[in-house]
């Protein structure tokens, strides 16, 4: 006989360990369990994917209460998130004032400034008193502003004047006037700033918080730090998937569908295969070469991925430089001088490594024929060919794809191991050609 | 004739945007001629690295202004970024309590996060009405209390009791107590939490600081999320660098010296090389066949670089997976399959492009003689094998090292493919022998 049971209360952080392998069920009939007190918090720690997921599986009369939970930038970030069909139903649970913010943030692309700030931030007028300045954030933090570390002094026309942060407010004698204090040289973005330079200027200037205007320099919004945390991560794993020779999956392993994950990986495997099928042609060239000296063969492994690994280094290391802005466009020529350099000397490096093993394998096992000394001068000079070749190639395809519009990071590295493959053997094959005539060719 | 003129000022844009190509003398000779009004700004906004080159560079009676205008934080990272021989002198210049703090976080590792954290927070006693609070929060910011977005509420024995938001200060009523608004289920980080753990907990929690408690809940000091872009970039950096087949360079393209560049790549290129010396012994096993089949060498570059470029997909994934905790340790058997699926998926596709590629090429132009469509179908299920070969072996080496303790992130994606390259060719010429035998061996 079974007894029908209150079910347990689950803890959040219980959940949180739990989550990434429940299915979207189990988080909707998990989530019901959690105690009310901490339920909030729960759901605001909650990416937008996974907060959409949960309101549409709910009751529409439970909805609302979770809609509203929302600051105006998540309630966005939700809606977005969520199928089309199913968007007018989640802005209509919202009130009035708030559905209208909403609709008008709708409007930004995500990935720009004006699609991550919140349309609520503090406000005080210049001439204000020091003293009336902080009872006046005191009433709007009871309204419904949400980041009170910096207020925006603004004219009538909500023309942006100046920012004074609340420690100054703090600090400073309280019949002062705002204006006496504030700092008028406001960094600031504009609407369609894209979010990697706001990053960008998050991490250079080391602020909480960086107000949006637009072009006549009227406040719209503020981007505040702890959004841009996110953006980072993303940015970050959308730069290293490609440098894996990948789409941008854009949400985490377990949540993207098999179908989905196979295409954004079948494509890039189909145009490098493609790529790739070029070293069959040449290979077709050299097929007399081959088959006369099939010692040559055995080496064209080891050359051709020694080129695509230093290629991934120099295209691994200019991509995420480029990336962070330590190393701009008009840099490329100094870039190319330094890697021409270091490819030299990495060629150096594994060419005599190289020249070695095989004198040495001759001299214990006579592997390679009579003409051993030479087959390892061949190899020796193609990979400081081959080495030179894919740094310098590693280096300068992100400049080129910068260049001419495109994300460096789409330069992955197996992209340009590719590209390295076929030249590789290309180099091999014409040193071999100089250096074996008369002896094997 | 020339005439002596005062220099021209220089404003901080033009400099920030000068700055990365320009030398240490430069820096420190253009820094000079800042007004001294935003000289401040710009150099709280500079790298700790570039902040000790400055300060090193000036008169001794000089660097005093600069030191004192850092945070504890701040400069215990300039003074660990620079010379071990000058940090007595530059601790020296410091005001005795400041010197003290910033010696005893001096003790805590760099990468942890007591060494991001700032010892200076704002306290309140729970027992304090709201008024008092903010009264007694005006004049800690007044003294030198840096964030006051959350004021931490501590027994007199400085343990941990609740965290209220000044927002929370803001809105309640002035006559409640501090423990009547406060939120007592605070989330923490201890002295040793690493840091990538912090910027994890940031970005799930989306908080504006974490405080810092030692074993017995004794308040440490905080970390702000400010501090954590630059960790997130800082780790990102380093994982894209790993992925990318090299040690990870910890400073900016031109900032590391070409030697010690040199030395990253060198290392991790060599290791790569003695690994890949092993397709070398495995092609001289099979130096018969190919001297009796020629046409099998056209493949070998084409059907090891599809291993390699399946697999550097699968461990970059991984990689980010892990590393961002989307997936854990025990999920290995569940990616496993997922991924298993994903080569037999990825390698007949490639596998049918492959068959058709090389029967095209017969019929239009007799490229591979009398036994070209047993040749395809070597080549085609060769490219199956290997596929699912890379696939799965770089999704779980990351698991691998991650389980031995090492950073998966070192499971780079030339490691990967340098582990496929040899069994690819295992895999190549055992599908050789078994369809092509009676045929062309």
């Amino acid at each position: 006989m079974t007894t029908v049971l209150d079910p347990e209360p689950i803890f959040p952080h219980e959940l949180r360990d739990a989550w990434p392998a429940l299915s979207r069920d189990e988080r909707v009939e998990s989530f019901k369990l959690v105690p009310h007190a901490t339920a909030d918090d729960f759901f605001l720690s909650l990416s937008a994917q996974e907060q959409s997921e949960l309101i549409l599986a709910m009751a529409p009369g439970e909805r609302r209460t979770w809609m509203r939970l929302l600051a105006p930038d998540d309630g966005v970030d939700v809606i977005q998130a969520s199928p089309p069909e199913a968007r007018e139903s989640l802005l209509s649970e919202l009130d009035e004032s708030t559905r209208r913010e909403v609709q008008a943030l709708l409007a930004y692309a995500e990935d720009d400034a004006g699609g991550l700030m919140n349309p609520r931030f503090a406000r005080v007028r210049p001439e204000m008193s020091i003293d009336e300045a902080i009872s006046y954030l005191r009433k709007q933090t009871r309204e419904k502003v949400e980041t009170v570390y910096y207020a925006y002094a603004l004219d009538s026309h909500q023309h942006l004047l100046g920012v004074v942060s609340l420690r100054q407010l703090f600090q400073a004698s309280p019949s002062k006037r705002v204006d006496e204090v504030m700092r008028r040289d406001v960094v600031t973005v504009s609407e369609d700033t894209d979010q990697e330079e706001v990053s960008h200027i998050f991490s250079e200037q080391g602020l909480m918080a960086i107000p949006v205007v637009d072009s006549e320099r009227r406040m719209k919004g503020i981007v505040t730090v702890d959004d841009i945390v996110q953006v980072v991560q993303d940015e970050a794993t959308e730069d290293i998937q490609k440098v894996g020779g990948m789409e941008a999956l854009d949400a985490p392993y377990f949540e993207v569908g098999f179908l989905a994950m196979l295409r954004k990986r079948a494509g890039w495997l189909m145009v490098l295969f493609l790529g790739e099928m070029l070293t069959a042609t040449a290979m077709g060239y050299f097929e007399q070469e081959i088959a006369r000296a099939v010692v040559l063969s055995l080496f064209i492994p080891l050359i051709i991925s020694s080129g695509g690994n230093s290629g991934s280094q120099a295209t691994t290391l200019i991509i995420r430089s480029l990336a962070l802005s330590e190393v701009r466009l008009r840099d490329w020529w100094r870039v190319a001088r330094r890697e021409l350099a270091a490819g030299l000397a990495l060629g150096a490096i594994l060419g005599c490594v190289g020249i070695a093993r095989i004198l040495i394998w001759q001299a214990l096992f006579h592997s390679y024929g009579e003409h051993a000394v030479k087959v390892a001068l061949t190899v020796g000079a193609s990979l400081v060919g081959v080495v030179m070749f894919g740094t310098l190639s590693g280096s300068m395809l992100p400049f080129a794809l910068r260049r001419v519009g495109f994300d460096p990071a789409s330069a992955s590295a197996p992209f340009v191991a590719t590209l390295v493959d076929v030249s590789g053997l290309v180099i091999y094959f014409t040193a071999a050609s100089i250096i074996l005539r008369g002896a094997l060719l």
